[in-house]
């Protein structure tokens, strides 16, 4: 059991399976602001500013946390608080990135829309004319909820075009999805170092325009989660403020020096291949996709859980388990699904296991197939 | 080299030098929610709550982050705005707490003092009665500046007796020195994995008295750093509100197995033998320490920079860590010193070597003896 543990694969949409060499990279002691710690600092700063040709005008800031902790970062340190930020409100983490705002005071507008559709450039031009108090938009790049993905280059036209910053919550998108800073003129972007870049989790990451780390100077709710503060320690003697995560950021490293290597369009295309291969499978079985395919990214699949009344979840998770694989507990808030995650250090061969892992699992419950409630009434 | 590096120890007030057991601990994936990583999470949170007799009315509250983010949610969370914190401003760490209120706007007042000797009950009664809007007050047990260690039980006697709740920043005591959280009726303990408790960095831990966490929902002024929001949630269901870090929660598991296998008191003994060792063996060479040994602390010396025209610091730190030992960068900022870590997965006898480095090193710069500038005028 034990050395399954050890070869697991986990189908999560964040933290990935990572691979030996990164896990191995992070088998180390680090001392705060050691040479080496400092070398690998600049090197991840470096490579994650060009992953987004972040050009010299942008500088990556790393914070001690995870994702929501860099969202909360900052929306607090750059949304000036005579201004009003607009939440494209599409998803699990448009959700998010509301709360976020009302908890750190940070006052917010909202463009609701249906969950299953990306925002488009006229509905984000008639949400900023509604409001001239609005100086910066927020909208998640691919929503790790439902795998939704909104394309940001027509949302960046509109934003130059009316002058609001644009941020992005790229936490699902980065080194998997293109985004060019410098050409889309971005304020920030958020990122994760576990999802496709397949590092460890722990660390909190934003690539910011230098001009507006500069401009926001005593604006943060927060002393620890302050963009400006951790950019300028960082700036002036390449050193985190606090103690930094050592093992974390080395496998960051590593794990952005096998990204360089694999290169990002066929990291793109290995993941998809993954979504294509379990998306082909599940429906071969009989189930259903929350999204159509046309608006899905490959990072997760999200599938209506099957009505066979045979059908037992804990029973799925575990059956599954045993043949080494470790299934996503999350699930969308408003209906019963099945998420799987696609992003990670495995292939569609490893994919095809799971399918088969799957197929097996349902036999063994005594599932017919994996159609939802609707789908059934629909074909009776 | 590489060898070298795998075996290195890290002489730091923390991140110290971890175990083989508790770094492979780590080397495993692990997805949010799956049973391992809960049960791993129940584990911490009984263990460190028993670790200072917390009793049932108390509870531990995990956060993404580091020491820094646990001390900043712990004054934003629990301190009432219409009331006021006092800090015991002794060392670098209450300048620190100081910063940190002064940063998310806790209003507060500081009892200042030197930085080396302790606060007195009496300096608290004092403090405490020159103002009754304090409902609040924290002390840094002991302050990884300088290694000075405030004692807490009288403090805390003068506070029950006001009526006033008492922080205590136990960062580097937590684990090494005792602290009885229901005897001495305290608020909340801040504290580090990679301290006395030899894990990992990167989770920010508070063990707090539940009816304090009760009563300060909606009093954050912070989303992520907010100790109610997080506790409500692993109450709930035994989860982390946002991604944990599974790898570093893994690796404190596994030390606070050794930990406990090893117990507290055999524990701050072993390291009250390096430091003792490491204080004998650099005053033989000339070196004088920045505070006297009664109210040291074993967590670090810390010692004056050689007055010698041949010391050179950065020289001794490669010397020493072509020895396999690597010295902590972090000076006073007041005065130019030395300052050692003395906690860590390692005995005497490695100290032992250590000061031999040290004394090889000072023979290869041509440094006749160790003494500062001051005491060689006085021997003059």
């Amino acid at each position: 059991m034990t050395e399954l543990h050890d070869q697991r694969v986990i189908l999560s949409p964040g933290p990935v399976t990572t691979s030996a060499a990164t896990k191995q990279a992070a088998r180390r002691d680090f001392t705060p602001n050691e040479p080496e710690l400092l070398a690998l600092t600049a090197e991840m700063r470096e490579r994650l500013v060009g992953i987004v040709n972040g050009t010299d005008r942008y500088a990556c800031v790393p914070l001690q946390g995870v994702g929501n902790t860099a969202n909360e970062a900052t929306l607090g340190t750059l949304v000036p608080r005579d201004r009003r930020l607009l939440i494209v409100n599409n998803g699990f983490y448009g959700v998010r990135l509301t709360q976020i705002a009302e908890g750190i005071g940070v006052p917010f507008a909202t463009l609701d829309l249906p969950w299953t559709e990306p925002v488009t450039a006229a509905q984000l031009e008639a949400a900023l004319a509604a409001d001239p108090t609005i100086s910066h938009a927020v909208v998640c790049h691919v929503d790790t909820g439902t795998g939704l993905l909104n394309p940001i280059e027509p949302l960046a036209e509109v934003a130059r075009r009316r002058e609001v910053a644009l941020i992005v919550d790229a936490i699902a998108s980065f080194g998997g999805l293109p985004i060019d800073a410098a050409a889309l003129d971005l304020e920030a972007i958020v990122l994760s170092p576990n999802k496709w870049l397949e590092g460890l989790p722990g660390i909190g990451l934003v690539v910011a325009r230098r001009a507006a780390l500069e401009a926001a100077a005593g604006r943060a709710h927060s002393f620890c989660l302050d963009l400006h503060r951790q950019w300028r320690g960082l700036e002036s003697d390449g050193r985190w403020r606090f103690t930094p995560p050592g093992q974390t950021l080395a496998a960051l490293v590593a794990a952005l020096r096998q990204h360089a290597e694999e290169g990002q369009a066929a990291r793109f295309e290995r993941v998809r291949r993954n979504w294509r291969c379990l998306v082909d499978g599940l429906r071969a079985l009989g189930f259903e996709t929350y999204l159509r395919d046309e608006v899905a990214s490959p990072v997760i699949a999200t599938f209506h859980e099957p009505a066979d009344p045979n059908y037992d979840r804990a029973r799925l998770f575990e059956l599954v388990w045993q043949r080494g694989f470790v299934l996503f507990r999350g699930k969308l808030t408003r209906e019963p699904t099945l998420r799987i995650g696609c992003m990670g250090a495995f292939d569609q061969e490893v994919m095809g296991q799971v399918v088969r892992a799957i197929a097996e699992a349902m036999a063994a419950m005594g599932v017919r197939d994996g159609r939802p409630a609707r789908a059934q009434v629909a074909a009776e």
